[in-house]
């Protein structure tokens, strides 16, 4: 996160008032690194769909591209199911009011600074348990002094004898003495000995509200009238854009089932606690394709995205270990997917992950569901005429069939994918004088290629202005070509490093003599020389461009 | 419109729930279009900033890319001045309660059924203004009949003998009979004759209140609380997103001024009454330039911006009479380009605007308006230090200046971009069996060449696959190559012209013998014989690719 912000990847939204929590602006080398993100996925599903490789019955596979509204008629949303089910278990703190997602406060509480501070003071090493009886003491002098700062809600900061009796009672009662972490947290929470356990808040140690559930789409109202009838939603996802012009696609284009329709674009959650960086943020893009087929061959194309889709982000530099493909379990399905065959998660093992990972990618085997609750509550007919299924008539050809085709989605999370490419390059070298070095993939360097005069002088930089120029003008298009000639050339490189730049070309006395650079390499730290006129093929065949 | 919906262009937003006013989705066609304008527009800002055209000194211009969020701190828009300054006047109608944007209402009058109707009444060839005396039996007539359907709130079909009384004391007083359009239609709609004159309501003729404002900013809350402290914005504009990062920019950066910051992305305005197709729609996609310099170059860079920005859009395919770049008047400028050297703007006349022009791109001189009021409201220090600047120092050094900069903002509207593209291209050519051809440039077009077998037999369909597939590889990226072997020649290349594919090539009985193809001209319909070889060359050529 510090090299981010300070070489301009990711910065905090609003930061000089504060910053706004969930929301983070992308700076220059971001935002080209998440654009080269986003066209290697556009090129590879709409310009040349799944990169060129056969469908699973060795078809041409046939995708095209939409680009719809964020806000749409409320109505979407009432089919899709999100105004009814779209929300998370909520608890809020009586003593601060701060808001948690109760599936979160767990972890929360074991990582806040309080929680951490009771529980060292319990732990033994011949007890792997919270012992109460053991930390009796230090805990009643700890509500007194570091814990009114720390948990000024707690119940045994608050009143310190009352509740260290009612522990001891339970104790007696229970004859336990120990006690998971969390039980221990909600002991010292609560007042009463005979009541049920509080949960304290992560935050101040107060009393936490029962869950209760909160819908995570962000609500304005549409027109000059704020009543009802003009609430409208900023999409939570980009899928239904797609669903709601299925017909319209049908009707005005000549593709035939099985096609995908993609779309990349914006999607908002309220997210109650946003965390983990941009992982989960408030606002954030997507990369969807509904991938329209017959029922008959939907496992078909299940597989093949989930094979696919897994092969691409390895293809962009995210192999190796801390990617995995992991098959939902059966209680995890989301209401949509209950009818296909399955949900698979491409999953990448965040630094704030690990050991576990977290989703990159979701595909998603929503059977009709979407179209058919959309053709329900909109009443339009969303069926599709295949023209080339059915029996067969008198004239040997098939009479047709009617079907509401189901739906593979691979929906890709475009902040998770930069957020993960940037975890996956982040490596130190400790032998280099400055150790951080990004290891971007060539097609996601925001900055392809440096061209350095070794010094400001003696003819090298009109050569390597000249180099520069010839660089730009053939790899431009794809991501920055920079030049520098002040500071001394191992700054200039360790510079390159941090940004992830893979080449370094450098003119120095040498090349005055017979027109030749050196060119580096960010991962070795090598250096080869090469003929100057043959830079911008070597570089060609670098970046496969 | 028509020809949009039918090829895939542009389709009504949420359709199939009877749409929602003021937004609409691209289909397949409309998406790569706008596609292609947005990726001219970043390669020519900022991969190759301003095309490579030497600023106003003779200076490399250097531009650098952002990516900001649609929802910021909502202190952000009390420093831009947009909750308290960005607002339209509206008015109500009492009767059928529709809203109305006051400076709209006059020209909605004229077109609205009821009073184009009353207006035909009352027009004679003798007398150019309206004449009430001479239509005083046909209008009570009118209100009683047809009137009652129209306009059922009008104050004369509602108390037919009162309300014509009223206007006849009025005429007696007054001693004149005739009445300027919008005057009459007022008189109509107004039953005390002592009063003054009401504003009826284009929709039902019913009374409308006094224009109040209406802030055109899009509210939502963010977090679980619904209060004022937790209200936020959907942003009117991408600028503010900039200059809440300009300093961000330059701390992380190297860039020095002057230099510009860039970026794309969507922007909400709750538009009272959207109209005029996606030309004022309420979401909708920005591209804006933020140029920061130093207040004496600033004149410079505007004057520099003005013609670069004209000669881009001409450069595209907007040449001709129908683009101009205007200079605005004293008293149209907005609060934040007062202080500045002006705004112009690059206008083009689309159909419903012509004989006027409709704004596509402004270009305002914002002074130092936004950072200073940043800098006020958020209490930041947003003031660059120029090391090149100040006086001389004892080591014949600049001591360096601190200033605020100033700022040139070109900003362009995607949306209307594309709409301009789709009317600049859409002519008819009655000679033609279909008629209707959309003449794109070359580089906006979203299909860029078709490959057709002429009959789907004698190994023509494997030829055409071949030289398909060579030119998907070669420009697939730039937009779609079309491949199709069904229905006669003629039918296929009229397909193709109203897409606005500039090239077609036909594999024929002559290919097969002696290796050539035939390559039609969307403009002219002409065609040439070429060597299949050459193929990939000649398109390559044609699409400066």
């Amino acid at each position: 996160m510090a090299l981010c912000k300070r070489r301009g990847f990711i910065y905090p939204a609003s930061e000089i008032y504060g910053g706004i929590n969930g929301f983070w602006d992308y700076g220059p080398l971001g935002t080209q690194l998440k654009r080269n993100l986003r066209e290697a996925w556009w090129q590879d599903v709409v310009m040349n769909p799944c990169g060129g490789r056969p469908g699973p019955h060795g078809e041409r596979v046939r995708i095209v591209p939409l680009d719809t509204c964020i806000i749409q008629h409320p109505r979407v949303w009432e089919a899709s199911g999100h105004v009814a089910g779209f929300s998370d278990p909520m608890q809020t703190c009586r003593a601060c009011k701060k808001l948690f997602r109760a599936d979160h406060v767990a972890e929360m509480l074991e990582e806040s600074e309080w929680g951490k501070a009771v529980l060292e003071m319990t732990r033994t090493a011949a007890a792997p348990a919270e012992r109460f009886a053991y930390a009796r003491e230090p805990l009643a002098k700890w509500a007194r002094t570091k814990g009114r700062q720390l948990a000024p809600g707690l119940a045994i900061v608050l009143e310190t004898p009352k509740v260290a009796a009612a522990i001891e009672s339970r104790i007696e009662a229970s004859g336990a003495g120990e006690f998971a972490p969390l039980e221990l947290l909600s002991l010292l929470a609560t007042a009463n000995a005979g009541g049920a356990l509080a949960t304290p808040c992560p935050n101040c140690g107060g009393d936490l509200t029962e869950p209760r559930q909160f819908n995570l789409m962000f609500e304005t109202h549409t027109g000059a009238v704020r009543d009802d009838a003009s609430k409208t939603y900023l999409r939570p996802e980009t899928a239904q854009g797609i669903f709601i012009n299925f017909r319209n696609v049908c009707d005005t284009t000549r593709v035939r089932l099985p096609f995908g329709i993609a779309q990349t674009g914006k999607a908002f959650r309220n997210e109650v606690t946003p965390r983990n960086f941009t992982f989960r943020s408030r606002e954030f893009e997507q990369m969807e394709i509904e991938f329209f087929c017959h029922a008959g061959e939907a496992r078909d194309w299940y597989r093949f995205f989930c094979d696919w889709r897994l092969a691409w982000w390895q293809s962009i530099g995210l192999g190796g270990a801390n990617l995995r493909l992991r098959a939902h379990e059966k209680d995890e399905l989301a209401h949509y997917a209950r009818d296909g065959a399955g949900t698979s998660d491409i999953e990448y093992r965040f630094p704030f992950t690990a050991p576990g990972f977290g989703e990159l990618e979701g595909v998603a085997h929503r059977a009709d569901f979407d179209l058919r609750e959309h053709q329900r509550i909109a009443g339009a007919k969303l069926e599709y005429f295949d023209s080339e299924r059915g029996e067969l008539g008198p004239n040997g050809q098939p009479k047709g069939e009617r079907y509401l085709p189901h739906v593979i989605e691979p929906s890709a999370g475009l902040d998770r994918g930069v957020l993960a490419a940037l975890c996956e390059a982040y490596s130190r070298d400790e032998s280099r004088p400055s150790p951080e070095i990004m290891r971007f993939h060539a097609r996601l360097a925001p900055i392809k290629a440096a061209v350095f005069p070794l010094v400001n002088k003696e003819g090298m930089p009109e050569v390597a202005e000249r180099l520069y120029l010839e660089l730009c003008s053939r790899f431009g298009r794809l991501g920055f070509i920079e030049t520098d000639a002040k500071q001394s050339i191992g700054k200039r490189y360790a510079r390159m490093d941090e940004a992830g730049c893979p080449y370094c070309f450098t003119i120095d006395g040498q090349t005055l003599a017979d027109q030749t650079v050196t060119v580096r390499d960010r991962d070795t730290g090598a250096q080869e020389r090469i003929a100057i006129a043959r830079a911008a093929d070597y570089l060609g065949a670098k970046l496969d461009a």
